[in-house]
């Protein structure tokens, strides 16, 4: 308990230190308070993947995974969010699992998924990570990811730079399509004509580059962009919580966030493209045709 | 050097405990040999990854990557072989990438790929691993696969099961398609038909599984079987070296491995299936065509 104390202390150490947040900066506490939270319900998370092939039930179809951690984690942070912050709102992943859309406001709002990559997750399949934004007048403050199998923190506040584990996160220079490596899924869905048109997709931009990479996490794939070890990421069909908080460590380590069709970022239309260059993304969006999902919010 | 020295030997020890080699087992030297050269030959890599974007050149097509860690990996390997074991034979990706097919013959044969997964090596995505195969009368005796941006090592010799840093690995005991979380590739060639097969034989798959990943190195989606976070892969394209240690990997963790279409497994036939059971080899192999491509031996 001490050793995992210190664990946790250490690390919100390193990112204050690496993030140069003084008392003075606004929701200082509210990253704080996140940051322990994530450290602890991924400690929770990662006990419980160590047992293999964790019970799951479909929720709109068989390939669309929720486990009682996912459930159990969402209700875990948001308790000890409103314990000290009452009068926040919340759009999560399992409280939007009956379909309705989700009330984006004004207010101050943190964007929760429990669990991205649940189907990893239940799979053992190492990319799952918990996932944590921070919006004020529907702009991002900061974005937490913590991914749980490797035990890495991404953080990042808006216009202090993107860190892992306290280090500068920076993505690559690539301009070139034919350079460049891709993360893109198939995702969880199975209707027929949304399938088709993502394998249509994908078969276009294959043929272009150096090559498609799916870890099967939306959120692990923006952060492989703002990593610089993979160079574009888009896709359909995940939600406002798979790209809240990613998509604020992606801008801050360099990257491009657009719609997929280059047209302006739309964080509730579920599709995002995230390119590491203005020129990749040029190269990416005659590829890329449209397609109309129901909006989170 | 004292301390990578130790991490070395603690690495054989636990290995050696694990399989619970003795003096008696034939082939144990060659073993020991390839332990510690693949760990030493991975720490060289560990830290030519960390200087990003490796300088690369392509083989065949813009896809087709090699560096010169690549070529300078597989000549420490084989020259340490060689000064130990000056009779045996090899098969290497390098040695071999004049397109010339190699000699797999009865005499004792080490299957090599210094760098599987170069193209992720070269962007400094995480998964690229070293593989060492060892073969006698055309029969794998070892097979040793080394996750270097993950510090895992994965062994087996035939017939004394798999072990993951030391530890027992075990597939999964998947029957059902539905269930199944598959590992697949479009690879790293671009001739359009056989990319159009590819696509083909994944679009009638995804609508009938949980997912598909695509780690980017064939034999690190080859461990993910054997260590039960995955349940099938398949792969039309890789190389004999890329298959020959992992699959042995798989085989001791439990897998079946038989071509794509469900007939005898033929390293040489640059295509391989490995699936946690028979149940599901008999739910994928009706998906997937049969495609011919230029042998390896």
């Amino acid at each position: 308990m001490l050793e995992y104390y210190c664990h946790t202390r250490l690390f919100i150490h390193t990112m204050l230190l690496s993030l140069q947040l003084t008392n003075m900066d606004p929701f200082k506490d509210e990253f704080l308070l996140a940051t322990e939270i994530v450290i602890s319900a991924g400690q929770y998370v990662r006990s419980a993947a160590k047992s293999q092939s964790q019970a799951s039930e479909s929720k709109e179809c068989y390939a669309d995974l929720v486990t009682e951690y996912d459930q159990k984690v969402e209700k875990m942070l948001m308790s000890a969010i409103s314990e000290k912050f009452a009068d926040h709102k919340f759009i999560a992943e399992e409280m939007s699992a009956d379909g309705n859309s989700a009330a984006f406001t004004d207010e101050p709002t943190w964007i929760i998924d429990p669990i991205d990559g649940t189907t990893n997750f239940v799979h053992g399949f190492p990319a799952f990570a918990i996932s944590v934004g921070f919006f004020h007048l529907q702009e991002p403050v900061f974005g937490i990811v913590y991914d749980i199998p490797n035990d890495k923190m991404y953080s990042a506040v808006k216009g202090k730079g993107a860190f892992c584990n306290g280090r500068l996160m920076k993505c690559s220079p690539t301009t070139e399509l034919q350079e460049a490596l891709i993360a893109t899924e198939y995702g969880s869905q199975r209707e027929p004509n949304f399938l088709k048109f993502k394998i249509d997709t994908m078969a276009k931009i294959v043929e272009k580059c150096h090559g498609i990479r799916s870890l099967g996490c939306a959120t692990l794939n923006i952060i492989q962009v703002a990593m610089g070890t993979a160079d574009a990421y888009y896709e359909f069909g995940p939600h406002i919580w798979d790209f809240a908080a990613a998509h604020l460590i992606a801008l801050e380590a360099g990257a491009v966030c657009s719609a997929p069709n280059g047209g302006k970022m739309d964080l509730c239309s579920r599709k995002l493209m995230v390119c590491s260059t203005k020129e990749l993304r040029d190269q990416l969006t005659p590829l890329i045709d449209d397609y109309q999902l129901a909006r989170d919010c």
